[in-house]
């Protein structure tokens, strides 16, 4: 079987590395030797370890050779390698891809074309690295039927988190630290702000309900505004605060939303720290199942991409039913955003003058949001200002944000701080 | 395909009635339609959701019937599963089971008898409930190399352990809970002794280093030794009591063992309480890899037994090259059990005297054993002897076992507590 890479990097070269060391394995599984024919890269010049005879720079030695009959896609990003995806599919050509633009922005258009010309297209190495996520939803949840699914997703931003708690510091100067430990990019705008979890989000709701779920569908927060204080007031309550990308499937509809939340510490999702990923799904009959473990790293995603290559290897050599394109079947119902249901932790900073508390509760109660908890520390008196600290029991989206709103009109309130949903 | 099923208990009965719900996604999983045509049963008057006339009472039915490809095998225990399973395979029939005692016991023998038949056994269902543990090994791990195993695969003793530490209790009240709640079994022997879990550890460990491993091979403690005081020192201490199930390969040589173990907090595994069952797989390539779930129950063996009747049945339809079988292949290099290298907790009773402390850390040294801490707390006078913890730093298992015969020589031992070990 004779395959090709487009991109020579990191993950490629690992992927060239380990196809070529394990070979006699890769030869008992397939039952057939893999052979790679050729890598797409930029520049031939640059040092790699991958011999240079092997090397092209035009994409066609690739798309158009009849040998080969699948492509390996770990460029990254979204241009080129969507056209190039597309054209291969085109050439009946089956594709392993680690690209999570890709998928989360063109999944049902390759989908739609790999049906089309009866081959497929396997991804398992766009989300959670080595954990084998796509392959638990795909079989172990086949006949299952995935109800919620709770995924932290980003390293970058639980490693910040997990820093921000571990040495009590503040959001930027963790985050400086995490660039120059190459934890977060020069960049890191995509994974602060949530968006590289809303893309990883998207395509496993979209396998899991079934459906064609896009990131504009999810709502997103970033941890951009999430301030040591709150980190610290969440631990003294009992939480942790997660960048959690949450799904549900209920009655047809589906909720689909990326934000901070903070989650008890009882719930196994607290103690995945630093740059850790986990995702627990929580399916009709199987239950509860979660997978932990590195979401990111060339050995770990060479050897996610690898094991899609035999997979899709077996449905090339022997015929197999191509069942796991069952992603992208069915439009979504997605549940109206102020329609969402849960418990908000609520921090500013007010007056520090008899009835404050009284107006601001006041507030909350016409709205119907009912108070668990309340946090107000002494002050001194020269402060002139008290911080507040508000746990609510389950509410609607909406109420929460028309009482916001009225709270921020109040002449008591100083500063706003935050708001920050709580799950279990 | 045809298959049957020996055994109509509750397992039998969730898979039933799963196939039959599911069948359209299981055809077209499998590209054709699944029928059970058997069903196995010691008694055919008892109340079952199975229709009479698929009872049969007679294993022959079944076992010599040239029409049945597959056979599921849900009855458990040694015998007769292990002498039907075995019939099974030399008329070439595949065979998917649930059956620790038989895989863990026989699993070698059958491996055998399947490669000469050109057949194939599947056993998900046997370790971890609905968590796809061997799925993940077989597969995930196929090209890369698990390097170490840590394990929490059973319920019961994973139950009783919890509650202690939240509850305050000691281990008969909540053993006698645990049994009239129905999370442990009117004889729990198997459980707490740990022999439940050491037949999972057989399985996962001849899975993960291609080789074969017994269950006499597996050194093993159970809980039934665990006070609640050892709980709360070491909740004290930072850490967790847990029964592990631990094997690691280093250099060719497999340690293998079950016993309870103190883990921190800081562990993945320090937070899987209750029922849950979790498997850390460490990966050569991966990292590390943590499942975790539902480790037992009806609906999600079901769904383990479904996974694996799917796979086979592709097997079966589309002659894949079976890769699977790679357990069993090569003889086990057993570490020496004195030779384990790891951290120990001791507890004892000593007389309230001066020099006592002096006496028993002589001891230690002498045998080359470094205190990394030690707890002894305030005793009122009358009491006239005190509890001393220790907490020692790495040190051979050969050690530790002659300084603990030096110490229980010692006249001022009051009572000795305990001896567990540390691990990360």
């Amino acid at each position: 079987m004779k395959i090709a890479i487009l991109g020579g990097g990191q993950v490629g070269q690992a992927l060239w590395t380990t196809i070529h060391s394990e070979k006699e394995t890769i030869l008992n599984i397939l039952g057939e030797p893999l052979e790679i024919k050729r890598v797409l890269v930029r520049d031939l010049n640059k040092k790699r370890k991958i011999p240079k005879e092997y090397l092209t720079t035009d994409p066609n030695d690739i798309l158009l050779d009849p040998e080969i009959s699948l492509i390996v896609e770990v460029m990254g990003g979204e241009e080129p390698a969507h056209s190039y995806i597309k054209k291969a599919l085109e050439e009946k050509k089956f594709v392993v891809t680690a690209n999570k633009e890709v998928i989360a922005l063109y999944g049902d258009e390759l989908y739609k074309i790999a049906r089309k010309k009866g081959v497929d297209i396997a991804f398992e190495a766009s989300v959670g690295g080595g954990i084998p996520l796509i392959k638990t939803i795909k079989e172990a949840m086949a006949v299952d039927k995935v109800k919620e699914i709770w995924a932290i997703v980003n390293g970058t931003t639980n490693y910040i988190l997990t820093k921000m708690e571990e040495e009590y510091k503040g959001f930027s100067e963790v985050l400086r630290e995490a660039q120059i430990l190459g934890y977060a990019e020069p960049d890191p705008s995509k994974d602060i702000l949530g968006l590289d979890t809303r893309y990883k989000l998207a395509i496993l709701s979209s396998f899991a309900y079934h459906t064609t779920i896009k990131p504009p569908d999810i709502y997103t927060e970033g941890i951009d505004k999430i301030s040591l204080r709150d980190i610290l007031y969440a631990r003294e309550l009992g939480y942790k605060i997660k960048l959690l990308a949450i799904s549900k499937e209920e009655n047809g509809e589906i909720e689909v939303r990326v934000h901070p939340t903070m989650i008890p510490l009882s719930s196994p999702l607290s103690s995945v720290n630093g740059v850790y990923n986990a995702i627990l799904l929580r399916a009709e009959k199987r239950g509860d199942v979660l997978l932990y473990g590195e979401g990111a790293g060339p050995a770990p995603t060479a050897m996610a991409l690898l094991s899609d290559i035999l997979e899709v290897g077996h449905t090339i050599l022997y015929s197999i039913p191509r069942y796991y394109t069952f992603a992208y079947l069915y439009p979504p119902k997605l549940k109206e955003w102020e329609s969402i249901y849960t418990r908000y932790y609520l921090r500013l900073w007010v007056k520090d003058q008899p009835g404050v508390l009284a107006q601001i509760a006041k507030i909350l109660g016409e709205n119907h949001i009912s108070i668990s908890s309340v946090i107000q520390k002494e002050t001194s008196e020269k402060e002139e200002k008290a911080e507040i600290v508000i746990l609510t029991h389950k509410t609607y989206e909406k109420c929460i944000k028309k009482a916001i709103e009225e709270i921020k009109r109040l002449p008591i309130l100083e500063e706003w701080g935050s708001l920050i949903r709580i799950e279990v």
